[in-house]
């Protein structure tokens, strides 16, 4: 049973290294984002809506870069393809 | 048992990695957001209303890359399926 | 006994790093929007009680990771599912 | 069934990796663009619809990096040469 | 007694690490704000009881993550649960 | 069959540390890049197409470093030479 | 013996740690908060007397995170209840 | 054929550090200089052709210096004089 | 003898360590206030003696953290009370 | 042969290591004179011709550094004294 | 002899590694205490004997943190009480 | 022939470190210089043979440091003195 | 002559260590003196003699914690108690 | 002959160590002070002699920190203490 100890407690490990370590660039980029949209609302009322709109569609694009950790790290806890490989072998080796 | 202390010490290690480290980014992030908003509002107070709705739809956005680093976290300590995985086979072989 | 001890001895390390490195981006984040507010009162008096609002909203939604942090750790203390599934384990096998 | 396992750890570890510090990158880049572009839209409206289209023309450009990382990463989960090769070896033994 | 030692000895170590890590965001962040608040009373003496109250309620949020790591601490100095079963799982086996 | 296993994972290991670093540096500086030709149309609408011009030439040219790695990366998965040699070699031994 | 040399030189270390990585946070703030003071009584030097009780105010706050440090490396060395503990276990069992 | 396994893991791993460490500092540099071109048109369009002339070349120097780490890895993996020498010898002793 | 020494040289290399990185931080602080008042004293001549007043005040203070640091440091050296209770017990056992 | 392969395997490591860490200070300065350079013709066009002048001498000195990196990784690979002298003692000794 | 030859290891290794690090703050700091002393004396010659006096005291109070250094690690050179207490056991024992 | 070849890899090691990191602050250093030169030419036409001179002596001066660098790396290379003295120990004990 | 040669190895490592971190501070440090010293003059040339006299003691005091790391280096090789008193143990054991 | 590899190997890594750490610090004063300089004379172009006097005294004062590291790592390279010792004995034991 070690080798499927060993895939199950890096597959636990990558996952949360994975969306703790991609949470981080996102969330400063899209504070920078923010915060320059609310500046520039401060500047310039009138344009408040093509600001919010191309603000929204920035965070969208940033935000992606997040779900992509977010996604690989469900992969990897959920669908792991190696962990089911590893456990029909087990099952049929008897080991 | 040594499989199952390995997989619980990974998982208790790396909910705490993930939660922690998940936190860095998310609350610079919003300080930054926060801190232009507070200054917009003293710049321009009439766009007051429009600030402050452009800001907390930003900082639910930021706060949702903490959120995916506390679910998983969560995920690791109460619904960890390798950890299942491993206390099914531990019983099935009295191991 | 060893496995006990491993999964105590990583749960009283993970609590205390969560916790520490939970509160530095929180506290900067803070420390950031304070100071921004802090000014925005002294440049417009008269905005005091929407910027006070704005920054006391913030600060509860920054303080939310540090939160995360603390409730993790408290969990991984006094309410570990792990340590608790080893103890059982210990008392049956009488190991 | 040693070097499956040493494969399977790898790539899992890889693949977490790789989108997590592939994201880093990006994030902060795009945050760095459309900060300027909401400065930009602030300060000139007229210019509004040229600005949008070079914003999302570099958005796209800066966001291929983190592709490259999340195209890597899937390979590795889903489509790794190696793994197939070690299986395909594995079975030819009986190993 | 080896097991007593090693909880011993991390316990020790991360209540350590826990106080002093925990004590770096904080002081950073109270110092940034209370030197804007000197700097606001300076540019605007009239509205000094209102930056000393905002300046007062945001050093008390910001000092709470200090606090949080002050308590794990102690916790894990003196009222340390797993230390506590350890003692008694020793006691008990006269191990 | 250990020496293709280490050959394997150091390719997998190596792929996916080069494309994820190699995308921090240019996803950087093409986002300066971009946030400085967007800022100049903000300030100068009538150079907007030597802006855009200069701005495509100098991103195809970032883009290049992080295309070297993508190509690295490439190789290491699909067309590596040692792990053909490798191959060929214990095919021809039997190993 | 071998235990309580392990305590004895875990305890020296987190000591050590403590006080000195505890006293580069406070340093730096109270240092900020400082220069900060000092300018506005430049700039403002009718206002002297609020900005000195802000400031003795805000140092002994700041200061506060240093002494959870001291008092944390005092207790290990002085009043370390592990150390306490281990001696009488070795006392008892003549170890 | 461990010699052998060492070498070629060596060269893969080198091979995609440098070319990942090598498109850093380039693609930084070739940022800041493209985007210092790209200000200078906006602010002097008449110069617009001498500027271009002047960032093309830089941009060749400073790209040369990720070119060199680009050549260093092709022939680590295609032209590698240790990889020959190793399989010759290996070949000789029949080893 | 084996616990003495790494008692002895785990407090050497404590005491080493903390007076230096405690002296980091005090020493940039106290940079920054002094600089700062320098400037101050340049800026407003007239309130020199009130800004002597409060620089030495705040050195005092931040000097206090850099303090604590040689205070561990020397009880560290010349009054270990875990190498004096190692010593009596070398001597109570003959070891 | 162990030795040959040490020395082959350290040899390919550093000229790796050279090259790429090599790279990255001379870009970067490379980079900050190109932009220096830039802005000043679009600042000063009449001094064009001085500027490039100053620039291409600047350049070619920062790059020296870059090449001595690159001759040292090229001697390594190609003319490594130790690798000659290891290759005829192990002829020598037939080892 | 292998205690006393860890003894003075670890008492040459900390006593260097103290004076250098310990040097480190103190630089800095007092390079940014006497910059702004030369630039106030620049801006307000008529008080240059006030900055003189100022900038002197503050120099000794930074140069105090390396002097706790030079002490600490004079000390551990050439009046090491723990060096002295193996020295005397050695003697003792014959050892 | 052991200690043959942990020398050669040292002095391979550290030829390269030396010259690559060597040529991190020079680069950096020069890049500085000769921005400020090319901006001072900008602003003060008439003083560029001044500035060019005084530009070209600190180029030196500090290229002066990548040079000690330069020669230790060559030193290590083709007159280690360490290599020589091992070499002839070698042939002289025929080990 | 183990022990002959442990201290040998640390005291060659730590002398160098010792003097080349002791030059990064104080080189920084006077640096940064030197440059405002230089611009002073520039900005009130009727000052040099004062602004040069305070330079030249500030370097002085700076220069000094570099003095320090020298003085202790070359303690560490030319007269290092430790040395001694081990050369005199090994001869008078005949170790 | 393995004490005499063991100094060897740790003179040549730190005296590389040495001067490639210790030219990064004087590097960067030096190209700070030169940059400052050169913008002095342009802004001040009648004091151009005074400030060259200036800048030179203080490169020779910074440049002086990286002759000390030159000068230890000659030292260790062709006259080192530790190492003639070393050769003595081995020569006096035979060994």
């Amino acid at each position: 049973m070690t080798e499927l100890a060993i895939i199950a407690a890096i597959s636990i490990f990558t996952a949360g290294l994975t969306v703790s370590f991609g949470a981080i660039g996102p969330a400063l980029g899209e504070g920078r984002t923010a915060s320059a949209a609310v500046n520039a609302i401060a500047q310039q009322p009138d344009s408040a809506s093509t600001i919010s709109r191309t603000l929204f569609v920035s965070l969208a694009m940033i935000e992606s870069t997040a779900i992509y950790c977010f996604v690989v790290a469900m992969i990897l806890i959920f669908a792991n393809p190696f962990w089911n490989a590893a456990l029909e072998l087990a099952q049929a080796t008897g080991n």
